[in-house]
């Protein structure tokens, strides 16, 4: 087992970890956020045809070369073609057809002059000025290509992707699995949100702040619930973690004391530990442990320190477990907003929010660093690192971060 | 009715006109995502007692004033107070007691050396350095001090605040209902998705696309579907849409074509036209009616320029109606990182997506900005802005934008 490691080794230990997740196909409207399983492609152009994008005229762009205000080209009127219609007839020297939008263009026709800009009498159209070949018409396929990909797979599965899908006529799409993830905290302390206080007892959070941040990444916690520390029922409740889910984590029980008994609990049930302890801040004292192909992580019982790491470890893993292609946060640069007091002996990471002022991207400290303070995760889209040995770090500092989006 | 109004007095118009979603109390579990309405108020510390961050020994710290490594200062230990234990004994001088992580310091106590630090020998523990006041013990009330607000009015659960009540014992939140939001699109040239394509016909994706960002809000979609563009037909359908749901959003029909109905299916229904254009591309059609007191948005039945529109008017009021505080999309500076290449004689809103580099907010185009083009709204996070009466824009540009996240 190794011990203090830095976070880009627990990370690549992690992520070498993951079984990918089954196939399922899925009705569309099912289907947003949903990660796609395979490269989905346009069978068809989109859309289908060449058509108007304003009610007018379609002509040949080439009989009006001469035309200008005082001396028109006149055209006769042969059809009319509403949208959902199809023309008929085709478009030759000196005709044109009455064309609504979104109506298909007419063969021959290469061009469309806006209705307010002609003059109609009876059935002859007056054109007062050239037009280019193109002009006014929106190609077939303007949007996507016959052959070219709507979705990749990995991608997770937006509005507008969900959208060009239903406008290509798939109605059933390939997703991966959600991941079930098992979620379990320890400690004798802890107490659920329905208990009234007791001396020396606090209430667990962890449990529904994770399941929280899992299912926003498109995972299906499973909440276990609470455990007292003791090596016999830690370990039993993981091996139901890794019976009903994919994965388990676990909060609390994972450092040096008396009652951390997580490292003995996962030794005890057959796990393999892959690692133990980070070397950052908050969040150090974490590990990672395997059983039968499936990764139990386990975290700090204080909430921040807890959820930091489940950022910058437990997320991309369970992204990648989930079939993300990009399971890994960008990396920014950012401008520290505040001052930050502290000196950083350790390699630390602070909690902030992106503002953007001015075209400049900055990070504003969302509150207390301490390892228990959930409050600054609020809004904390921002993890930024201070390398280790660095002193207070003032107002304008630029800052490597990674950004939670 | 208005005409050819802008942006911003389009939008005031249709948030004097929300009617605010009524409240309802729903369990902790179920509130991610929730807008809550009324503001949740701490009623307890938060720890709720001071505790100890480490394995140590809690004392008075004003005891250790005079302790070096050659000369360390001895305590008696008596007491062990583990997690979720409380401490029976005071710590008068000369006195300590043996604390786990996360356990209340003793009364008396004011200062904890961690396990690793010591030595111990029988009862008697050495300390080799002298301690601060308050030195590695954590404050009741680090995290939230009773009486402080957890979640204003108007503010989303996201999976902290969701931890917080959880740790404050706050089961039930106070939330406002999602406003349903009834679409209905309009055109003869619709065809559903499981349906094969026909000569001149193209397939409905606005309802998708339109439903998922709904969603994606916290709103509750109701697709009532396509309808042709007949004025009474349109009419019937909008009619159904205001008994069912908060809104009733159409695509199509909007313009000033032989087949532009809207305007008339709302009148015809006794609904008033608020106004109807907005001067910006894409999207100049649209309106907004009002009948019983609910809006009905009439967007344009071209793709893109139906969701700028909606991005831009709908979004903000959807979210208003929701009950968000923070119900306008933040606006940016952002430097383009493409040239654009088209002139702008109106007013332009392009489509785009932030990248942060060293540091600088850009925004990178997605892709064509046609009317129709939906695939640029994938991955499309930021609208910026082109003044009326632009020509090209140049790479490195800064413009004033809204960004959508």
């Amino acid at each position: 087992m190794k011990t203090n490691i830095s976070l880009e080794e627990a990370r690549t230990i992690l992520l070498e970890n993951d079984t990918p997740m089954i196939r399922e196909y899925i009705n569309l409207q099912d289907s947003l956020d949903r990660v796609v399983s395979e490269n989905i492609i346009a069978e068809e152009n989109l859309p289908p045809f060449a058509r108007s994008p304003y009610d007018g005229y379609a002509f040949r762009a080439e009989d009006t070369a001469t035309a200008t205000k005082e001396k028109p080209v006149i055209l006769e009127v042969i059809e009319e073609v509403p949208a959902g219609a199809f023309p008929r007839k085709r478009i030759i020297s000196g005709k044109t057809a009455k064309i609504l939008t979104g109506a298909p263009i007419p063969e021959g026709a290469n061009a469309v002059a806006k209705y307010e800009e002609t003059e109609i009498s009876g059935n002859l159209v007056s054109i007062f000025s050239g037009f280019k070949p193109g002009e006014n018409v929106v190609p077939a396929g303007e949007d996507l290509a016959q052959g070219e990909i709507i979705a990749r797979k990995g991608m997770v599965v937006s509005p507008p992707v969900l959208g060009l899908m239903a406008a290509l006529g798939i109605s059933r799409i390939p997703v991966y699995k959600r991941p079930k993830i098992a979620i379990i905290c320890t400690g004798d302390e802890l107490l659920d949100v329905s208990e009234p206080l007791r001396p020396g007892m606090i209430r667990n959070s962890n449990t529904y702040t994770l399941a929280a941040y899992c299912r926003e990444i498109g995972a299906e916690p499973i909440v276990l619930g609470t455990v007292r520390d003791r090596v016999e029922e830690v370990g039993e409740m993981i091996n139901r973690g890794l019976s009903e889910a994919d994965m388990v984590i676990t909060t609390g029980g994972v450092s040096v004391g008396d009652y951390d008994v997580l490292g003995e609990a996962v030794a005890n049930i057959g796990a393999e530990t892959l690692y133990w302890k980070v070397e950052i801040k908050p969040g150090s004292p974490n590990l990672t442990a395997i059983k039968n192909s499936k990764v139990i992580l386990g975290l700090s019982g204080n909430p921040a320190a807890a959820l930091v790491i489940f950022h910058l470890l437990g997320v991309p893993f369970i992204k990648k477990l989930a079939g993300y292609a990009d399971y890994l946060h960008p990396q920014i640069k950012v401008m520290l907003k505040n001052n930050f007091q502290k000196a950083s002996p350790r390699r630390r990471f602070l909690r902030g929010k992106l503002v953007i002022e001015n075209g400049a991207a900055w990070m504003e400290i969302t509150g207390g660093q301490g390892n228990g303070v959930l409050r600054s995760l609020i809004d904390c889209d921002i993890l930024a690192e201070i390398p280790p040995g660095s002193g207070p770090q003032m107002a304008g500092s630029k800052l490597q971060a990674y950004f939670l989006k």
